[in-house]
């Protein structure tokens, strides 16, 4: 029978916004890997009554509740004194729990202070987690049906503690697993795709098809629940054959690919190496390609030619194109991308002059007007785009993510 | 009297960790800022029964409840209608926002499909949010003694909503007003900083003071309830003379500006143009810097010399003082920022050269060390930084802030 959990997390610096609450995340994608499904998260201050409200609340919902901080030495942590009482529970001094305190302050040669044995006070009856990264132990209460997992609320210790006794503890809980495979989308939006897949989404069950929207992006995620990896596997391959069918090349890869990746990747198939002539975009092209570990060999350089006389004097565009078609033209753009590979060295260059905004350029371009070239020694192309206006820095992005769109179809024809 | 808040994010992507909730810390922080306490955070996935059961969770609670997603065009964006139910509402058509919607899509050249218009239809009765980011608005209902507010999901969406509309209506429910200045920092560390202010910031109860970790950088926010602005400025303003003078340059701004905006701004007064040589930067510096609207005066280009071959033909750095000091070294510094006003004719340039990572480099130079340079007609100079590794991300970013730094610093001297 699938189970159900829901995520408690406990701390007044997450209602006041210092920290974001990255514990949920977390544990939402392993619990959902676990084929357990989460339908709430809440957030509650260290106030007793609230957190002991929160729990009860939990309890009626869900099989299992997983709260997140509120084990440490301070007079805030109240968490699980909060928990026992929802259960019905005392706290009781857990020797073994204080050993290793004293042990860890031994270690570091430091003064134990009386409040860090409050970390060995522990709901009776409870299975004690032992905290590998620090010092608060974690605990499981399992009763009246419910079963209470109690973790540490800094991030490092969060996850040790999930990952080296939790996982291994619900996996006994659960039948069969949960497997998803995401195929990222380019050059269609949210609705549009959705237009398109709607009847396949609503139609199925399991493998279930979802649509989420990136920066300038979609990812198609198909998951399915099975009792194998490989039972998973074969539910969710018919499913993307289907989408791949209906999307074609419009998905430029799977999983943790990005297209500036997938860029590299081809790259490194061709052996060539890439070069970038970047107006509007400011340098956010060359930016992407050198956020990625071992690019040096495949990517050259670039230039970013934001006044015209940088067009002229290093990438050659001559003065009279710019004069006759202004900057922002089909004809600057490809003399970008040509003057970019003799300036750069490189086997393939893309280039892209637009007007970011907010207003229009001074030849009366408007804003989102964007043309993108590529050129290598044999072949040249150049695409207009007139993207909508949402704001300066999306149509930068989207500039950008075109440009490598582009270049990822040109290289797969090679 | 105090009024408070309750958040609910709706979405199944945040139940299955797809991303985290960053709209509620957000929200908090601003809410917090208004004076307004926030009580409990929830997350719901897209499904009626379950929106429907928290937000009256949320009414039984709090004064004002605000609702992040489920706006788009999908047939998962339900908020709307459910938060309608909760408050005995149907959904209406409105036509502005449909209107709104045409002319977007118009805008970029794109077919509007037909389930765009959901997002045209509103609870009735409610205060429509034109959304200045995307096609979904937002909306608010006031009745049964609550207020709701639904905003998109896209955090740059939600943000701009709540910052643009929301802050004026919520101020007038508060009595008095809240105020606060933000000082900027770059250069010290959140714990240093709070060592350095802690009995400052323990003494203060009105304005407070407290500082928020940024990528790379640290803001201090001074925050006062008072019942006019000038009452409010009285208060803060000694506050902020003190944290100046314990701080002094470390200060490069207030509230809005940016390291990036703070040097467009030098630039301007003193009439110069920028350039860039950036090499594992690849482009970051001039990306943040063109970014900014209305740099086209100010920033003449950049050159990402990523691969050897281009530092030397485009940045005339010599071949053999590379052979003799490696590509990361002071002289290469110096001799790029120096080549980078050539090459682009601008007044000053600053370089950076150095190991993003993750690895050594092939010379042997560490991960972290990166050397900045930056030269005018008269004079030049280097500063050499170790960062500690905290991965290749960091480590460009850290670059990028600390070369701005650096042109802040002497662009000031000016």
């Amino acid at each position: 029978m699938s189970q159900t959990a829901e995520l408690v997390a406990v701390g007044t610096e997450l209602l006041l916004g210092s920290i974001a609450n990255t514990n949920a995340q977390f544990l939402s994608k392993e619990l959902s890997a676990l084929g357990i499904n989460v339908y709430y998260h809440s957030v509650v201050g260290d106030n007793p009554q609230r957190i002991e409200d929160a729990i009860n609340l939990a309890k009626s919902r869900a099989d299992i509740i997983i709260t997140t901080g509120g084990l440490g030495p301070t007079c805030d942590d109240i968490t699980k004194s909060s928990v026992a009482k929802a259960f019905g529970r005392d706290l009781v001094f857990h020797q073994e729990s204080a050993d290793r305190i004293d042990a860890l302050f031994a270690r570091a040669s430091r003064q134990v202070t009386e409040n860090n044995y409050q970390q060995a006070m522990l709901p009776q009856g409870c299975t004690v987690l032992q905290n590998n990264k620090g010092t608060a132990p974690g605990c499981i209460i399992e009763a009246d049906g419910s079963t209470a997992i109690m973790l540490p609320g800094p991030p490092i210790e969060c996850q040790a503690m999930f990952l080296d006794y939790v996982i291994p503890m619900l996996q006994e809980k659960t039948d069969g697993i949960i497997s998803s495979r995401s195929l990222r989308v380019f050059g269609i939006g949210e609705s549009a795709a959705e237009s398109l897949l709607r009847e396949k989404m609503n139609s199925l069950t399991n493998p279930t098809l979802a649509p989420y929207a990136k920066v300038g992006e979609l990812e198609l995620r198909i998951t399915a629940k099975a009792n194998t990896p490989k039972e998973a596997s074969a539910l969710i391959e018919p499913v993307e054959a289907e989408v791949r069918a209906i999307l074609g090349d419009k998905i430029y890869g799977v999983n943790e690919d990005t297209l500036p990746s997938v860029c590299l990747d081809l790259l490194e198939k061709l052996n060539m190496t890439l070069g970038t002539a970047e107006s509007c975009t400011g340098g956010m092209i060359s930016s992407f390609m050198t956020d990625l570990p071992g690019v040096a060999d495949h990517f050259a350089g670039g230039i970013v030619s934001y006044q015209i006389p940088v067009k002229e004097t290093l990438l050659q565009v001559p003065s009279d194109m710019i004069q006759e078609h202004t900057a922002v033209s089909s004809q600057v753009a490809e003399s970008m991308a040509k003057g970019a590979l003799t300036a750069l060295g490189c086997d393939i260059a893309v280039s892209v002059t637009g007007v970011a905004g907010p207003g229009y350029d001074n030849d009366g371009n408007p804003p989102g007007l964007v043309y993108i070239g590529l050129a290598t020694k044999d072949t040249y192309k150049v695409q207009r785009f007139k993207f909508g206006y949402q704001g300066r820095e999306q149509i930068r992005i989207a500039s950008a993510l075109s440009a490598l769109d582009m270049l990822r179809r040109h290289l797969e024809t090679l």
